[in-house]
């Protein structure tokens, strides 16, 4: 990679492609000269850096660069002119691109990058009238550009190889990732690829074999979810893999599973070259071990749409509800209550590979939620009265778990007054009973109006009083109102 | 939802997709009786069992019920016997398939609903030869069936309705979406549409456009993003976002941009059944809403894959380190550690609407993470002395931090003894530069070998004893040393 950074860039063209452009270059210190006839077209990119603001804050915790600088250029020329890198996001009219980009090569400077973001134009004809069209190259995005890393680089016939080079190079610094296009071909790779989906599901319409809202539910409740990991031709195996594979489900490809009848001949030549290309991928994993990956990504996506309650994330929170709904219980038999035990997933492991400090206070926290509900607070409470706020906890650490690991919390109710709250963790491992970890935490209950603190209201405070009553019975921990204390 | 639980299934089939069943019927507690003539069908249905329950470990952290009990049944008879549900995941031949099935439907009780897996084969044909085919029904997973929720279901000429709904009931329950396929078709709606994308995808190899690699690349780094979240038709703005949508892409429609040439004309009554269909959803966000959403569950997705480094996830874990290189700093100059800042992420909050309060622990473990690389414990000191564990927390919360909050903590040595260190973090918030948490931390230094307590060596020691030196000049925070009181 070249050391040098990205300082400006010209847009041709500020729609939604050209707005998402403006995104990413602007939230990575890019300065942005944008060129666009439209009256609105600058309304709508501050709208998209809006929002792609609001997403970056929540994608990562690093620190970002200072901003580039947004600024309006009245002409094709005035956008260009010293820039590094010129970005035509023009509607899709072949005439109109030629010419913008011809207009743009006679002002550029004569190092400066030129690239389209066609999402199917044959470079070899975006080219023709261009100054210089050695440094045009197409690098397609997807939208939203300052979300989705993929950028489709394909050159033309004239454009040189460093070309594409110094753009992969640029593109993966802004965070993305270039996929080099090795023929020109209408469509690239991508799109081909979406418009083949996307015709079969207009026919799906047009047939009335399904609405609009089945054919987006039978992608993301089932292969969407594949296709953020995988393509089709991730098998096990390799070649061995891919051929055997290609065995079992030949015979369908002569089937009408879809409109496109018009298939390859799976002659033995092509069974080959794709029993290569698999090898050639070099592989390592195991059969399990590429199951495993895949079932962890699965995971991971599973529970980031559950954190959206969207998708198939709403599918497994429903599930949840259901097993919850039969197996939850707190056992409130005669000593603390014992909540539902947990396992430790792996992803919570820390450097010294056992459980980072801060999940046992999650678990806590989640057996604390377990105490409201079990006290009545419900979300119509929590809504209308209000619900408890940790102010203090003391955390006391005795052992470790590890992933796989099962535990579960029992929790002592030491006081209840008011508009306080002041409880007793011990943190068990199920396999030998032994406690993990101890958390005192005192609690306030705020009202859901005023956000400051207030009474407990009817049944719950019953409830919680009676329980408070009952556990003061019990013997009292003898780490209670413990401090640190420097031996 | 009727209220009765499914207690025993028989599984005619034990390939994928039958060990998939197997699996995901056994962890919500059916008991499983399966036949196959192939000899190791067992030990792929135990294999996937396996990772199935790995992948349920890691999924949901709610105990699962009790697993149903897996057995082998010798003939079709004995798998059908009693049982309330048969599902049938044979290799895709027809007449292999109306046999098994018709078998089936002789022995099962009247009752017992009659279920097939096929991938596309119509259910009429399926349920020529059955008794009682109005119990039968086509009912469509993918693999790995423990994992995706859709379940496609499509009854033939002679399947009742109430066959139906009673199948999506038991499949709910089992975690699963069902999707009701409302006309008879080969492949039915989701494999329709990977068909296309799959065909295209084999000429897209055949005609070297591009190698199984860079297909696969193309899709998980783009669009395969968003199919997990959504399919083609969704829009803004109901009918006229889409009616907007089509209007701008119409021409392409009669471009190469796929092998699929044969398109549905877009006439007006196409275009308006299109914009009735996305009118009917119902939906009730605005534009700027569906961006947002669409955008928080590309972070979640996103945020999911970086947690496995894979796909777009990698992308993203190689950006960050970027950043990381450019501005990963720790400030020491005159007064207590100033760590680098760190952005709120969405997926923090708890039901509150605020960060959980086990995350304001994460960040002052992150904190002291970095205190221990800033006095040189690197991964070699780790694995030849030793590394600091926590043995107590005191955390105080003094104000809330919401999603796209900037905070930074400030780290003061206490103390640094041979083998403890004493340290206190504070929180603030970035924007106000209030503290919003504090805690006191003790920790312990131990031996890399013998896992118990030992002196810091060598040149982190040196460093520590510096910087607690320097740090005994600043004020000592009021709170250190203090114990939870009941006021």
């Amino acid at each position: 990679m070249s050391e040098r950074r990205l300082r400006t860039v010209g847009l041709l063209g500020g729609g939604v492609i050209g707005s998402g452009w403006a995104a990413r270059f602007v939230l990575n210190g890019v300065d942005v000269r944008l060129h666009d006839p439209a009256p609105n077209a600058l309304e709508q990119v501050q709208q998209q850096l809006e929002n792609a603001r609001r997403a970056y804050r929540r994608l990562t915790r690093i620190s970002l660069p200072p901003e580039g600088r947004l600024s309006v250029a009245e002409s094709v020329a005035d956008a260009v002119r010293g820039v590094e890198l010129v970005q035509e996001s023009a509607p899709e009219r072949l005439e109109l691109k030629q010419q913008l980009l011809a207009d743009a090569s006679r002002t550029a400077a004569p190092e400066t990058l030129i690239c389209s973001s066609t999402s199917g134009l044959r470079p070899s004809l975006l080219q023709a009238d261009m100054d210089r069209p050695e440094r045009f190259v197409v690098a397609h995005p997807f939208n939203p550009v300052y979300m989705l890393p993929l950028v489709e680089l394909c050159g033309g016939e004239r454009t040189a190889p460093e070309t594409l080079t110094r753009a992969a190079d640029i593109y993966r610094r802004l965070g993305m990732h270039p996929l080099l296009v090795r023929k020109e071909v209408d469509g690239f790779i991508a799109n081909r690829l979406q418009e083949a989906m996307w015709r079969e599901a207009l026919w799906l319409v047009h047939d009335d074999l399904a609405t609009v809202q089945e054919v987006d539910d039978a992608i993301r409740y089932s292969f969407g979810l594949r296709r953020a990991i995988m393509g089709p031709f991730r098998f096990a195996g390799g070649g061995s893999g891919i051929r055997r594979f290609m065995q079992q489900w030949a015979p369908t490809l002569k089937w009408p599973w879809s409109k496109l009848t018009n298939v390859p001949e799976l002659t033995n030549a092509f069974l080959d070259k794709l029993a290569k290309q698999a090898d050639d991928r070099g592989e390592t994993l195991t059969t399990l071990q590429i199951e495993q990956q895949r079932d962890d990504c699965y995971v991971a996506l599973l529970q980031g749409l559950r954190s959206q309650g969207y998708g198939a994330g709403e599918t497994l929170a429903l599930w949840e509800q259901g097993l919850r709904d039969t197996s939850f219980q707190v056992d409130d038999g005669c000593g603390p209550l014992r909540m539902p035990p947990a396992q430790m997933p792996s992803d919570w492991l820390d450097s010294n590979g056992h459980v980072n400090e801060s999940r046992y206070l999650q678990l806590c926290s989640e057996a604390t939620g377990t105490l409201e509900r079990y006290v009545g607070v419900n979300s119509e409470y929590r809504s209308k009265c209000g619900a408890f706020y940790t102010v203090e906890t003391h955390l006391f650490h005795l052992g470790e778990l590890r992933a796989g690991d099962r535990a579960q919390v029992l929790t002592q109710v030491l006081g209840a007054e008011d508009k306080r709250l002041h409880v007793f963790h011990v943190l068990i491992r199920e396999a030998d009973e032994k406690p993990v970890a101890m958390a005192e935490q005192m609690l306030i209950h705020v009202d859901a109006t005023t956000r400051r603190s207030a009474p407990v209201r009817g049944e719950v405070r019953e409830r919680l009083l009676k329980l408070a009553e009952r556990h003061a019975k019990l013997p009292r921990p003898e780490r209670v109102g413990a401090s640190i204390r420097q031996r």
